[in-house]
């Protein structure tokens, strides 16, 4: 489903500082999202900013964020307000040979929009697939919801049109001056590595551990 | 310099979703900031939220966020007003027997507060402690700042007295009636692995990798 992301940024998604390392493809947006599986949810409530690091879901064109009814950030998306969403991914520490030249390697997205509340039976279809997008190829590894879970949960939808990435690779961009300066310069990279599932204590005998979780994320 | 964080929280700190995960030590919210290197900064302007991340060094009981003077983030924080700054670190996803139960293991704090400016000799210090909160160990392995580079970036100091945690380890909390479900229960941890260290391609020969990058991060 991805697609040249075609329009121009707009006034807030246009990358200013650094501009060089602006990336708008939608391509580079999805992989981001789905790596980090966590966003920072931020809003403005009375002029005063507040931020959460919340699961996000990604689903074709759009992000999801659920959680309780009651929560302030949920209840403040429901009534339509802006949410401005982070994410972020380190690739690595960049030792440059200056300390004002020392940066780090990264993939991040910034998202703008306003949320709308998902009910019904679309809201319990899409839950299900929300854990799927974070846990892929997990499908029938569940039971149903149940009413009171629907109930309790709210889900919110947002769009992915006003958004922007900014990547940084390679080494370090030294001043030309410095290049002969007796400093180690180079980059030490950071892997996020998945590991071993670990079975819950009280996963009852037999029930080996699925390709979903040896595999994680097994993506098509 | 770690303290017990004996005032309470205060009300916008206060963990109200899933309290039982709130930490309000200051030894997990230095871990957690150290260990992030990054944080989502947000503010609200015109009633709109942006959010950056950016690169986020504690020293004692302050962070320190730096930036270009002209970034509208850096801009904001130093004519005094208010940012809300979220460190996220993924430990694990946790795999329930239901989708509703499915979670991540994390590490997460959010700091409130006002930025301070700091100009002059003390920048010029600050700036050089940050690198070595970064990239621990590295002392002694830089050129001087020069004029024009301390000129160029703006400085801000942010207190660390209004904050919290939040932490979640261990397993999946299924509901009782699904534990005899046939269904794969458990974690799949994860893990952020320095590798090793990638000289840069104009490193003049001769220059050996520094323990600081081959043991990064190498604090005391």
């Amino acid at each position: 489903m991805s697609r040249t992301r075609d329009q121009a940024p707009s006034a807030r998604t246009t990358v200013k500082q650094t501009a060089k390392r602006a990336d708008y493809e939608t391509a580079t947006l999805y992989q981001i999202i789905d790596e980090a599986l966590v966003g920072t949810v931020s809003i403005a409530v009375d002029g005063q900013p507040f931020a959460l690091p919340m699961m996000v879901a990604r689903i074709d064109d759009h992000i999801y964020l659920h959680g309780s009814r009651t929560s302030r950030i949920i209840k403040h998306l429901t009534a339509g307000y802006e949410a401005c969403i982070a994410f972020m991914l380190i690739d690595g520490i960049v030792v440059a040979r200056s300390g004002m030249n020392c940066s780090a390697n990264y993939r991040s997205a910034v998202v703008h929009g306003k949320g709308e509340a998902i009910e019904g039976a679309e809201k319990a279809e899409l839950l299900h697939q929300i854990t799927l997008a974070l846990i892929p190829g997990s499908q029938g590894d569940y039971r149903e919801h149940l009413p009171a879970e629907l109930k309790a949960t709210s889900l919110i939808r947002m769009p992915l049109n006003e958004a922007a990435c900014k990547v940084r690779t390679g080494g370090p961009n030294d001043d030309k001056d410095d290049l002969d300066l007796p400093h180690w310069a180079g980059v030490i990279p950071l892997k996020h590595v998945y590991g071993e599932p670990i079975p819950a204590a009280n996963l009852p005998e037999g029930i080996a551990k699925p390709d979903y979780a040896l595999k994680y994320p097994l993506r098509d």
